[in-house]
């Protein structure tokens, strides 16, 4: 794709990591670099308010889904409100205590319409939302880890955590992942966006519970292998306390290269900083992908785990808007 | 008032008789007859979803504010989705059960915002409602009674009875009501309406615990006895098991002139087959108020305890067109 047109992307992750993203990607909106916008979202979170209603209901998660269209809310005071109101945890020592608005409205459009997508997308109506929310699948699914070094005495011993919250903070190393049930049918217009995207964006975010889960969904890891679309890897700035505990870029890499060898890296995303002296090894374990490594400077303040969203549109933009090397 | 211009109405009640109420007002909008509409509700609830996060969060009870709101959404699909969203009670057995979804995203807004009255407006946008929805005072009430008529072997004997819920369906005599505490502060812009108003509408509803509260706080006492609107006073079809066992039509206009002697009552409405042959004793009553008596068809259907909105539109439009006698 030429840099020429406004271009179609698709954000795949989950949680804060999916936030500060789409945050970077709905400032492109505005300068009409990208024109159309889907994010597809994890829907196997099993804590707090989600997990609570999700046990109560039996619905899809709320809470990853509601935080993406709080990222893509209006700018204008409308959508700013609403955003701030949806994204409301109430406090206190009540019943109420945790849940977060937006989710208990989400599921009541659920319950009322019928229809989970159609919900998502009232949502984004009331909140002035640039682009689209897609769940990953139509089901609640469960993350299931088999973790060794639980146990100091036989470290190589495996056992099973079960859980996005438990695999998330789990206390030894995560061997592999996968979805239960396996097989869960993905949303159509999820596939349908990844087919007809410019670019498809993997990370940042929780590697093994908010970015890996989407390649194990077979009909979304198929769309995201067949697509014409340039893939843009987002490496996180530091190790994860739990589940990526003493993985550094090239881990990162390593482990989705991993669960998706035949997926087709374009570019990969590192920030200068946490990269370090690590450069030169990751500079070949990305160009062993076939793909070109961009560093820049994405964190909120050098050697912060977090990401800015304003240096990372900045660095998208630089991204989708050079030309592209295939044509 | 004239017919010749869209008149200002201020409705006071709560609950169902208010929303119904609330539903034949906004039809009166469409038709150009209104085109200022206020509804003051009570602030007394401690029952059901508002009992739950008054007690929790120490707000007004949100329940009754929300189905005034309600009543007042646009007609389009936005306005009748989001009302029909904000009015969705949640089911199950689990946490969530009987919570009511704009109950708690009124509350989160008056977490946000901090200020009652604009909170109550932007659920108001989001309805894409015709009119405004006030509190009838800035802080949570209760309603205590004086109940005769509990204690079978001592009818005399007068127990206090505490709380909306308790008072509505106490098994005694309500001899009197207060609320606690008491000289709580109207809303400036509620006694702004009523004094601008051209008719304040006060009923259907549950007598004591809905329609004669508003008489309780002193503000709006002064602003409904000092204003020169029309007040027209709509009776129930029906005694409310509980709070008016045994009341009449008559009775019902009794307790209510008890309450506000001051107040100058312009027009009575009743329903037709509910007077039934009663209508001599209530034409008496209203005569002796120095009020008007209109009879009219505004049950659901003939005997039945619920007004019909489009009925009472019907009679609304007829009262508030005919030309003043004062003119």
């Amino acid at each position: 794709m030429s840099a020429d047109r406004a271009q179609a992307v698709v954000a795949l992750g989950g949680g804060h990591g999916l936030h500060v993203s789409l945050r970077a990607l709905r400032r492109l909106m505005e300068d009409v670099v990208l024109d159309e916008l889907v994010a597809i979202v994890t829907v196997a979170d099993n804590g707090g308010s989600s997990g609570r209603l999700r046990g109560e209901f039996d619905v899809l998660p709320p809470g990853d889904l509601r935080m993406a269209l709080a990222a893509l809310c209006g700018d204008d005071e409308w959508g700013q409100t609403w955003a701030q109101v949806l994204q409301h945890r109430f406090a206190g020592d009540g019943e109420m205590k945790g849940h977060v608005v937006g989710n208990l409205l989400i599921v009541a459009l659920w319950e009322q319409l019928g229809d989970d997508v159609a919900a998502l997308e009232w949502v984004g109506r009331l909140l002035g939302a640039r682009g689209r929310v897609l769940p990953m699948a139509l089901q609640p699914l469960d993350i299931v880890a088999e973790v060794s070094g639980l146990d100091p005495a036989r470290p190589a011993q495996r056992q099973e955590v079960r859980g996005q919250v438990e695999v998330a903070t789990t206390a030894g190393t995560i061997e592999e992942i996968r979805l239960e049930p396996p097989g869960a049918s993905a949303s159509p217009a999820a596939l349908d966006a990844i087919a007809a995207a410019d670019w498809v964006v993997l990370g940042p975010g929780s590697w093994f519970t908010s970015v890996l889960p989407h390649l194990l969904v077979p009909e979304l890891r198929a769309a995201l292998i067949n697509t014409s679309a340039r893939v843009l890897v987002v490496l996180n700035l530091t190790e994860q306390e739990g589940e990526t505990n003493g993985f550094g870029p090239v881990d990162h890499l390593a482990v989705l290269r991993s669960y998706a060898p035949e997926l087709r890296i374009d570019t990969v995303l590192a920030d200068r900083v946490s990269v370090g002296d690590g450069v030169d090894a990751l500079t070949e374990a990305v160009a062993a992908c076939g793909a070109r490594l961009v560093l820049d400077d994405v964190a909120v303040a050098p050697g912060d785990g977090h990401h800015d969203p304003v240096a990372l549109a900045a660095a998208y933009d630089a991204i989708m808007t050079a030309p592209d090397p295939r044509d």
